[in-house]
């Protein structure tokens, strides 16, 4: 079960979509992005705090797999969320699902940790797992209510 | 080892770096797409020539693994190849080279088939194999020379 | 004075910043699109619902001028408006605003219309003009209260 | 007439494409950016070079006529040129054609200059002129032979 789920809703633009009159397949790796950026920002975590901290988050791999197309202008919702704690790495789930609440999409983004200054690979900062730890506990406290 | 492979390359244009001065990861994908296309293409199998022919081949599944950023301006070696014949799937693989010879990406995509007509998946079409395996045969004789 | 106008709001996402550390020049006219389609969407006019009706608007000409960068994760205020009514073209104007309020770009929009059957120019067709009209009342009424 | 032109050649690639079925309007500006850059690169004015030398070059304008569609998988010819010496401001137009040499497209990009230490606008730097000149020179003979 994930520990903290977020979810963004994103309408598809004419811009998204090809020929075949879908969104293009490439744009889901967008979306996943989008979400992924809106969750951190909710809990305090933007790109600018993380880099002002001295850390950057290089994209190590992405997964994603197509069960149903989207279509201009439907709403979409994407759903992330996080199954485990990160250590070296931090791998974000990522759902799909069109206005109708069909899943549509499914897919994975991991994620490292850097430093900034000697650009070696580092875990995740504590101060950043600290920050997660306090999201989760809120989270659970919301459900059990 | 790879039945077919095939190489593309492309130039890193200022529109597909990101702030990070890298190019954007979505970006790969379309990288295979283009690839792919022009690998299709050089042996006479155009999408449109497939659709013609009353095929879909939607995307099922893309993975992308990311080792080294590329940057703007650098002139990438998109390499693609196919491992086995498709049967209800077609698997291309992946492989992204920077200027100096380095590999920066893997990946692969995934493609089904689906009748236009019926919209219901189906194997891979009887002459989209027979093209296949010609051109299997002229790359080995090219090999063997 | 504008007859009509409509705000949209937008979050400048990663994927659309290039190495400059700005939002891309191109995406100012995918964010003019967008707020044009919430636009006619808010007053009953999407694309689907006009190229039911048989007709096609093809964009003719755009323009953009650029006095100010959009940085990432900045939410941007996209104006749209329409200065005279549609005869043979539709003319749209645009203004971004930033967070803080500053007018950062001001662009404009030129559709034509055509017969989806025909393929040939038309007029904007009555019914459009006649949408227009309405919310051209309500838009004044509302203002006068 | 032109002082100095450049063609350079792009296919169009399904991710360009919308459910219209053409190119979707707002890559003709990265069109432009794609032949701007290869012919300021041709005459040995990388951007990293114009940056090394502390200056930058932010767009101004963009302006772009549609007179035609472009289709998935056309080869289209974008010529730029400039037709008078940069002073504050350097104006590139550019002409877009399709594989049967149709003009399908007409544009203009400004860009300024601006010290990079200062960030205030600047005129075009000497040495900068002076490749355009030299370069004019060049093409003038070429053409007389």
């Amino acid at each position: 079960m994930a520990l903290i789920a977020y979810e963004h809703q994103f309408r598809v633009r004419y811009k998204d979509t090809d020929q075949m009159g879908i969104m293009h397949h490439s744009n889901y790796i967008v979306l996943y992005e989008m979400a992924r950026t809106e969750w951190l920002r909710s809990i305090g975590l933007t790109y600018a705090e993380i880099e002002r901290r001295g850390v950057m988050s290089p994209i190590i791999e992405v997964q994603s797999k197509y069960m149903y197309p989207a279509f201009y202008d439907e709403v979409l919702t994407v759903k992330v969320f996080m199954d485990e704690m990160p250590q070296a790495r931090l791998i974000i789930g990522a759902e799909v699902y069109n206005e109708s609440g069909k899943l549509i999409n499914t897919g994975s983004v991991t994620l490292g940790f850097m430093s900034a200054e000697t650009r070696r690979p580092c875990r995740a900062p504590e101060w950043f797992v600290e920050v997660l730890n306090k999201q989760i506990e809120q989270q659970t406290k919301t459900n059990e209510q």
